[in-house]
């Protein structure tokens, strides 16, 4: 069985996978107008720092088409979530295009959205080519939240190295944090991988400890929603315990991280803001109650992993090691708009 | 509000608060067959080792008032839980009261399963006593899983230390991990310090280091189910990872452990036997999929956090500080029968 794509431009309108329908239908949201867009990133109908970014170039293109005011269109995309970098990235992209000449070109923002999109599938594919060489013959990966290709607009960032790892005969297993609240591990990293025959299994967050002290994990494989210059990561909520568990048992903890992730003009994690979402995402599940009635719940959606716990950053660069700072510093990461 | 209580032997039955219906309904099971006792005990109507301990030597005083073989009914019992040792210590105080005379008399085994009752009552007191004098004042308290005054014949083991630094005016704020897969903390703990008026907030388990990361934390409290002679714990799964975040902030980890808990013929943590339970308790949810079809999932009840990772054993007869196996050993642990 294959996969279907994130997400796929008609020529007048936005076919976006809603991952929140997953894994339960494969349904594509057939957006026209840019609002929608603005939803589907904001409810979480496409989800994955990468397939947002581009989502939201196709947004602009969108408003563009429909004489809309861009400035308006740009902000409010750009406001659709805080956390991931790859948004404002893309954005800044769309607005260089903008700012070239003083008439709004739509067939040209088309060709920038397009030229994002294809990059971004070039992009990870050589990504996942320099991840696949960490991993030794028989290797054991324990995987948080999920990165998939349907978190992309190509093969994706660390579930594309486990299914590329499976493809060459080197992956023994994939484990999967189901990755509370919003299980993305259980139903969209499960599911495509069992579309691509990968062997994996489930187990809860706080499983990976025990895991671990029985020996059966080598390597711990997560994506990320943003890299400050420092190298601190933010990405899914439970990353950060995931990699003290894995420096305690010495297992390498790596993280895939496109440039488009990058941000050079953030210092540090701390600087990082965390976007907070509404506690019933906690204290309820497809509508029913799962909790204490009237329970209180703090539901920060990413965290910090600070960069001494990184063994390696991957990129569609090559494959990073501390000193981070050095390194990201080196890279040549102008958008080539 | 005040709480129900976990059980309550009416004479000629066993009133048992059935803890799956919590915290939507506070509904009884009514039992006089010994089998519905193993049977409320392995789908967890009533859990917490303390409970479990209590409604066990239960069910041996309706099987010996029924005339019933007690030897069949203790191995069943025995069995009904693997990872707990209260179940067995229990059983066992119910063995020596059979083994002292060669009629089996059922108003001895019921005196001797009172006194294991109101000994939990006791003992649970003495230790909560012990451990709040742990916690300065404006204490913020992050516990795991559930370990309440229903889970205990008596005022519970950690979440009853919270309760008290409440009452006390020392406690600024209890934080509760979920505790997946059965959400004990949302459903039970939640449910009981709300009811007893303790501010609360519930977390995803894979929130703990970023909470704690933002200086939100000052110790953490969990139960156990079994603590090995050299001081390792087995306890619900997620202790472990949740041990080794707390260790990385310098925030103090504090295991509850009454007697009843502490066995001294286990070495080790290795040498615990972990309960591995059904994977459908994580891809299903009230009998909803919540995971990819097909999905695999691993399902280990509890981990082993080693005795290194934890600051202080809070029990009835005082707190414990390492070296653990040398306070232990000195434990005046012999059943009262």
């Amino acid at each position: 069985m294959s996969l279907p794509v994130s997400l796929r431009w008609t020529g007048h309108q936005l076919e976006l996978l809603d991952q929140r329908r997953l894994p339960h239908a494969v349904e594509y949201l057939r957006i026209i107008d840019w609002r929608e867009v603005v939803d589907a990133i904001s409810t979480m109908a496409v989800r994955g720092a990468p397939a947002i970014g581009v989502a939201a170039a196709w947004g602009v293109v969108l408003a563009s088409r429909a004489g809309e005011n861009l400035d308006l269109a740009m902000a409010a995309l750009r406001a659709s979530r805080p956390t991931a970098v790859n948004l404002a990235w893309s954005l800044d992209r769309m607005q260089e295009c903008l700012d070239k000449s003083s008439n709004v070109d739509p067939a040209e923002l088309t060709a920038v959205a397009a030229a994002i999109e294809s990059d971004d599938r070039r992009l990870t594919r050589c990504l996942v080519a320099h991840g696949v060489t960490l991993l030794p013959r028989g290797s054991r990966v324990l995987h948080h939240c999920h990165t998939g290709a349907i978190a992309t607009a190509g093969v994706g960032t660390a579930l594309g190295v486990i299914t590329a790892a499976h493809q060459r005969g080197v992956l023994d297993h994939a484990w999967l944090d189901e990755t509370r609240p919003r299980l993305q591990g259980a139903a969209l990293s499960a599911w495509e991988l069992g579309c691509l025959g990968v062997p994996c299994t489930v187990i809860v967050d706080g499983a990976s400890g025990l895991l671990m002290r029985k020996g059966k994990v080598d390597a711990v494989l997560v994506g990320c929603d943003r890299v400050a210059a420092n190298g601190d990561v933010a990405n899914k909520i439970g990353t950060y315990n995931l990699a003290l568990v894995a420096r305690a048992h010495g297992i390498p903890f790596y993280v895939c991280a496109p440039g488009s992730s990058i941000d050079r003009e953030t210092v540090d994690g701390d600087s990082i803001r965390i976007e907070e979402r509404s506690g019933s995402e906690i204290t309820h599940l497809n509508g029913q109650s799962i909790a204490a009635p009237g329970t209180e719940a703090w539901n920060p959606a990413f965290d910090i992993t600070p960069a001494h716990l990184v063994t390696a950053l991957i990129t569609e660069f090559g494959v990073l090691r501390p000193p981070f700072q050095e390194a990201l510093a080196k890279l040549p990461l102008q958008p080539q708009a």
